[in-house]
């Protein structure tokens, strides 16, 4: 996009050691509203994600507030896309790191984004795909929430826009079936308070405003002139696409018309009435996720 | 709820003749950001609602501009409830029209707040009840919804509460799918504008907000100390309870919950990718919703 991010800072995060033959790295980029430290629960001994084995690399997008971003930087800070990201990941990954090949690249919502652009960008780089709720380019109606939630916090600020995603992003089981109480809340209150109010409370709204300035830009196809297919048919990664049985925000229909399009490819779906908030809502969606991961990481 | 609105003002329209008999007289109250004339293209000759057999009463909501509302009341306006404006509506048809048995109620979305509210609260008044997309208590879920409503409303106005309606109040399907092309919308940014921008935009944010507030509050269930189960048990209406399948306000299973409670009751689904639009979008839609209603009038 128009603008020149000067100095830019890329912060991450690493667990493990990178093994003398540099093949055991694995690239788990964060969601919105995140920070490399949003990821440290899915990482442990026994896990998928276990530091014993793999090197694991969280880099922070830009305007995480960690990263290069508006409330980090002086003057006017530029409109960047997804791929700005991933570019300076793959300066950290291959010129700094010394890393040329990825076991796996993983990312859920706005990480999946950023891991779709590596393996269409970067194929010979990937040599696995995991995308969790999340599209390699942004659809209409997922841009009209982003345009809606971006102008929440333009006109209402971060609370305003905290109670946005509290009404769009879980679904309406959570509170039919009070959901919410074996997930550890008191109350409905205390869950907008504590899972949406504090968490999108601890960022600057301009630096949230740049993240979804991104998501909205989100589109692969910008490597294959404007063909979705040929972007998507370009990923030699072996690839899971998993979509969250009940999240708004990115319907399994639109996860599943995508992963048609990657040629080597499995479909999953997570059960769960969290909505876009599944991502490690209880263990049941732990498990899952977790499933998936220890069988693609297995091939 | 406190406060007393003083030489309240109802406006109305009616359709059709009342039978000397008193016995072909329809209670029709309208939507969310709605008139008596929103209802207008549901009634003629040939229709399940045919002016040539029944007398069709559409009262105007208390908020909508038309009846007394903020936008032309001096002094503060104050809170209401949907029992406020059933009360009135009670005035009009018992006391001043004089119709003391209504052979239906039907009501969409508020309309059917209002409906619920008769058939609780004037069971022997009701012959017949038809609620789409409605319910007779706001869930938790419902009200977050409304609520954000609200604050896009304050925060932004009437054309950002628009944009909050059509990234919420559609199914995802319609954009997959560009459903929009059949509904008679050039491209997305037409349907955002015609359907939404310039619907809302006609009213005025106070009074919207009046309606929004009454929403809210819809609890049918104050008429039995809080028990919605004795609530709906007491109606003895021949009812139809309709859900839109895609409709993210009133989900399938909220409209179904309160169906069972409903003692001569059938539960409807209106097939459609238009989520809360539904209502009357295409002729799909309006062909299901009518013969709902021609079913339940030829009993």
């Amino acid at each position: 996009m128009g603008g020149l991010l000067t100095d830019a800072r890329l912060a991450y995060r690493t667990h493990g050691s990178l093994a003398e033959t540099r093949d055991n790295a694995i690239l788990f980029p964060h969601m919105y509203s995140g920070t490399p430290a949003s990821l440290d629960g899915w990482i442990g001994p026994g896990r998928p994600l276990d530091p014993e084995r793999w090197f694991v690399i969280c880099p922070g997008q830009f305007g995480n507030g960690v990263s290069s971003s508006p409330s980090n930087s002086s003057g006017e800070f530029p409109a960047l896309t997804i791929g700005d990201d991933v570019a300076a990941q793959h300066r950290l990954v291959v010129g700094h790191l010394g890393v040329e090949k990825l076991e796996l690249v993983v990312g859920f919502s706005m990480g999946a984004q950023q891991a779709y652009e590596w393996a269409v960008r970067f194929p010979e780089a990937v040599r696995r795909l995991a995308v969790f709720a999340g599209l390699a380019r942004t659809t209409p109606a997922n841009d009209l929430l982003v345009a809606v939630s971006a102008e929440a916090l333009q006109t209402g600020g971060t609370l305003q826009h905290a109670r946005f995603w509290a009404a769009t992003g879980l679904s309406a089981e959570v509170f039919r079936k009070e959901e919410w109480r074996s997930a550890g809340f008191r109350s409905v209150d205390d869950l907008v308070t504590r899972l949406f109010e504090d968490d999108y409370g601890r960022f600057e709204a301009a630096d949230l405003l740049c993240q979804l300035a991104k998501w909205r830009r989100a589109d692969v196809s910008r490597h294959a002139a404007g063909d979705l297919g040929a972007a998507l048919g370009s990923v030699s990664a072996r690839t899971v696409v998993a979509a969250f049985s009940h999240d708004a925000w990115f319907p399994v229909a639109d996860c599943a018309a995508e992963q048609r399009l990657v040629p080597n490819s499995e479909f999953g779906i997570v059960e769960s009435p969290w909505g876009h908030y599944a991502w490690g809502m209880t263990r049941a969606e732990t498990a899952q996720i977790e499933s998936l991961l220890r069988d693609l990481l297995a091939t």
